[in-house]
């Protein structure tokens, strides 16, 4: 499969991953309309299978494979939701998962990753380790390797977010989406150029983490180096891939400092009655840092996951 | 207006406050059934305007008011949610709201009345106190009394979220709600019996405040005294109106534990990723600790509330 053909990509992913996750609903408030000076719809992907918008690619992944394919299980390297989707799809379709984690990954984050009955594999917390472990479990089990975003079935299963969202507000003027790695604003760029009636796509990043705004200026990838920011499914580099796409799909890049990431994660817990993790907060923060591109404007915005760990709350 | 007639009451209700509160959404959980061994329909009402169920009756109480009645303005003395709700209802027909609250009212509960714009008065921490406070109030301002439960049109208000439900999952078994002072278990009660196709009413109680279980048994008022829980809105005490209410259309009430209550709680956090406060887990702790009526059952759960202060959680 390729992107070569967005709409039916997405069309196609869709229809595949149908059976097993979620249509989520859209939300909204007067309070936080009020706050942000826009009328904001919230497309709730913290109430997708796993917590967060990743099954869509990790069903996508999995379910695209041949049965021959599929016999040696999957494998990828994300300690973060992409590793607990990417084990329920697998376990979905009875096939082996092996995930490759640092020996510093939080106890919850390895807790979700196992209840799905992953394999886990630990190794020293560097990409070098990561990557070498994986390749080796790889040579050992045959598993096919499924990157969290670089990757253009799983890119396709990230569209189908924003394609959705499109049918659910079909009157945007802008859709928000966060950047880590770049495959979920890669995807909501497809979906918006495919089915989107001329919506305008900008990505948000944390100000500490701020690669994308980077390379997207200079046109080029400028990896992301001691990332520093709350938001722990942003710290990823973009690849070439997701920057191509970007630099296609999308008008402008916004950042958010630490603080406002805290304080809009706040205000969507206590307006909304919604559990959303630091990574879905930054859109909202970075609008209402700058506000000059949403004033007045009807703004679709992504809620990428509820992940977060009760016990360690950042206020 | 009486409950003579539930069905035109109800039905009355929902028209008059349609403009004003939400139809709020269910959610459903793989994870929470699992666990329940039932398969449970969540009514959002911590989705409602102001973040609770009282909205409806609130509203219902305002906006029957004429404009003779209305002219003086409304008064009750509730510090909780019904407080807030009241003051919003106000608010929108630009009448004054007059809330009396203790002095040791919390300040996010009175912020929040605050918030919507209410004349507060605060006395003395005593029943009595409120009381006298509050007819000085309504003599001197001719502002109508709105009970938080213990008046037909508040409960007409309170029945329609009931009434939602059972369109929303006409095939439920059970209805599971919390008991504070009647006034939602009397119109879930009320709407069961007038749109519910047999569906059967449970009421759930804290252990710690369990004047509504005791009174039930002994079918006569048994006052609470010195409730001891977390679910603030459940330490009142049933009226007579509400146990009547309570003795026609209620099966069962069940209780539950102050530990239950908080890890009820929390589960539907970090499963559902939505806010509710202690009160709302209530019916699912009670239901975890009681399992023989709802094992196998589908059972719709009224979530009340969400209102919670976000820098003191039980855990």
């Amino acid at each position: 499969m390729s992107l070569s053909d967005p709409a039916t990509a997405i069309a196609a992913a869709r229809e595949r991953i149908a059976p097993f996750v979620h249509r989520t609903p859209v939300l909204t408030s007067r309070r936080v309309d009020a706050i942000a000076g826009a009328s904001l719809v919230f497309k709730c992907e913290n109430f997708q299978r796993g917590g967060a918008f990743k099954a869509r690619g990790a069903f996508n992944a999995v379910m695209s494979l041949s049965d021959d394919e599929a016999a040696g299980g999957v494998c990828t390297h994300s300690s973060g939701n992409h590793g607990a989707a990417l084990a329920l799809a697998a376990q979905t379709r009875a096939i082996p998962c092996h995930v490759v984690i640092p020996a510093n990954t939080a106890g919850a984050k390895r807790a979700a990753i196992d209840g799905y009955g992953a394999i886990i594999h630990v190794c020293e917390p560097t990409m070098a380790a990561r990557e070498a472990l994986a390749a080796q479990v790889m040579a050992e089990t045959g598993a096919v390797f499924v990157h969290p975003y670089d990757n253009d079935v799983v890119i396709a299963g990230a569209a189908t977010a924003a394609a959705e969202l499109i049918e659910q507000a079909p009157d945007l003027d802008i859709i928000v989406a966060p950047i880590g790695g770049g495959g979920l604003i890669s995807g909501t760029s497809l979906s918006a150029r495919a089915f989107g009636h001329g919506v305008a796509v900008i990505g948000a990043e944390p100000a500490g983490a701020d690669d994308a705004a980077r390379s997207f200026v200079a046109r080029q990838v400028i990896p992301q180096t001691n990332p520093q920011t709350i938001a722990d499914g942003l710290r990823a580099s973009l690849s070439e891939r997701t920057l191509r796409y970007m630099l296609r799909g999308v008008a402008e890049v916004v950042t958010a400092p630490e603080f406002a990431i805290v304080d809009a994660m706040r205000l969507v817990w206590s307006a909304m009655k919604i559990l959303i993790e630091p990574s879905s907060a930054v859109p909202l923060a970075a609008m209402l840092e700058s506000r000059k591109p949403f004033a007045g404007r009807r703004v679709g915005v992504i809620l990428t996951g509820g992940n977060v760990d009760l016990d360690h709350l950042p206020w």
